[in-house]
């Protein structure tokens, strides 16, 4: 009776975003760290530049952990991961097939946010049995524009002002200079700080430099522009703030007209990190569009 | 008993766009055809070119009655409303609020398509209070491109084709050219044949030729492109056909860019018609944002 009563007054909490412990595995040439949590197929989440673990949004992970098993990866070089950064997207997509191979996960939904969603359509290309729904967000088709120019006066004025440190300078380059924006922003990192234990260590210059080559690289094109689109024929939800300085809405309308299966799902007042200032409305799209059967991605 | 037995055997059938009468609203200046059915708050629905009450689709407009009074409307010149239709989309905003006057309704939400999008933006600049919320597919902001040249290739190959008549070339212009979009296509013409009684006689050339020289008027502006579209806070729900040929995809683009407040949604494989192709994903995706009482258009 008095486990029972106990049972009920204690609320179950389950294992999110903020408490799940950092996993490493071994793997023949690196180590990986890695997060899971949730029940349900799995959703591989693919994080942005000089992202780690420790930059998912409780808000968004804990909501499509209600229906999927999350697994949260620092690819090469990240957070606790070993190894050094690549300068490509294609050699980061090695790790990431590295990692799933290691989990013996043959395939999975994917969440790619920024950089992520590159790697993301880089694994599709390559293996097109690894993804059933992919989920693009903020990022860019290979042969794109106004990928990560963080010299650009919109970003630098951001990344070079020394009163900016740290969270301060994600919040005024991921949201929209406006008040509503700035907000979610604020909101969005109060959140990212709810995780005080088992943190991964911050990403460094050397980080910073090798992902910048890599987006470099990856706005370099052969033969027809976006015409590799086309052999990604996976539902695809591509997704973005209307005024993304980082990574310009442009390069989301591209992968809408060229990717054959793809809803396109943007929102206003908002920048990279739409998905975090919208996270109701995004985890919600998020999770009917995965639960979907439709071989169309429209949900 | 028997009377019992027999309402439940019986199943109720709702009046839907198939069954629902034409009615006449006589106003000082004209008389105005519409249809109403359906339960909940109102819903004004604004034609595209040349259609008629006739070319709403059933598998859109009574997935909407279920949870809205679904409003069907002919501006002046069209079907049964007396009058001519005007060259400019201004005056069918007149015409369109003489309407709204005559039946008392105050306020509303409205689904403007195509030509029935500009008309919507004209009345919620003209009148802020006129709509809690606005769905607008497939259409264009003053000032937009590539709207409704029925002269390109594109489109003239299918309208000056003397083997294709009526819904033959509605279900070529409206749906992309995949197997896929043109199956879609078929089954809504099947749909939309569905009303065999009380039908409108259909759009004529003067029609047409109104209506055009309204979209010539509509693709110009003065002043600073797009800046009028800041006075439309509500929030809405842009829709579009990636493969849009009557009204170009980038005009919705441009909606997103300019309005404050709008979720822009955009479906695959499919044109002008998308909304009649994915109808359950739109009904859903409409319904949804309808029912959202944020000030904020995500939902």
């Amino acid at each position: 009776m008095v486990d029972g009563r106990l049972a009920r007054e204690l609320p179950v909490v389950p294992v999110s975003t903020i408490t799940a412990t950092t996993q490493l595995l071994r793997t023949s040439n690196e180590t990986y760290a890695y997060r899971r949590f949730g029940h349900g197929p799995p959703l591989l989440c693919l994080q942005h530049f000089t992202g780690t673990l420790d930059n998912w949004d409780p808000a968004v992970t804990d909501a499509l952990a209600s229906e999927r098993e999350v697994i949260l990866f620092d690819n090469a070089g990240v957070g606790r991961s070993t190894g050094k950064v690549p300068p490509t997207i294609a050699a980061m997509a090695t790790h990431a097939f590295a990692f799933m191979d290691g989990l013996g996960l043959t395939t999975c939904d994917v969440l790619g946010f920024s950089l992520g969603g590159m790697i993301a359509q880089q694994m599709a290309e390559e293996r097109p049995s690894i993804f059933r729904r992919m989920i693009l967000v903020a990022t860019a088709p290979r042969g794109g524009e106004d990928i990560m120019h963080i010299e650009k006066p919109s970003l630098s004025k951001f990344l070079q002002d020394p009163k900016l440190r740290g969270y301060a300078v994600l919040q005024k380059i991921f949201f929209a200079p406006t008040e509503s924006s700035q907000a979610a922003g604020q909101a969005f990192i109060t959140r990212l700080v709810q995780r005080t234990q088992d943190r991964e260590p911050p990403s460094g210059p050397e980080v910073a430099g090798a992902q910048i080559a890599a987006f470099r690289e990856w706005e370099q094109f052969s033969g027809e522009r976006f015409a590799d689109l086309e052999s990604i024929r996976q539902p695809a939800l591509v997704v973005n703030g209307i005024h993304d300085e980082m990574i310009s809405v442009a390069n989301s309308f591209r992968l809408a007209e060229h990717l054959p299966n793809a809803v396109l799902l943007v929102y206003p007042d908002s920048g990279h990190g739409s998905l975090f200032q919208f996270h109701e409305s995004f985890s919600r799209q998020a999770k009917a569009f995965l639960a979907s059967e439709s071989p169309y991605a429209p949900y």
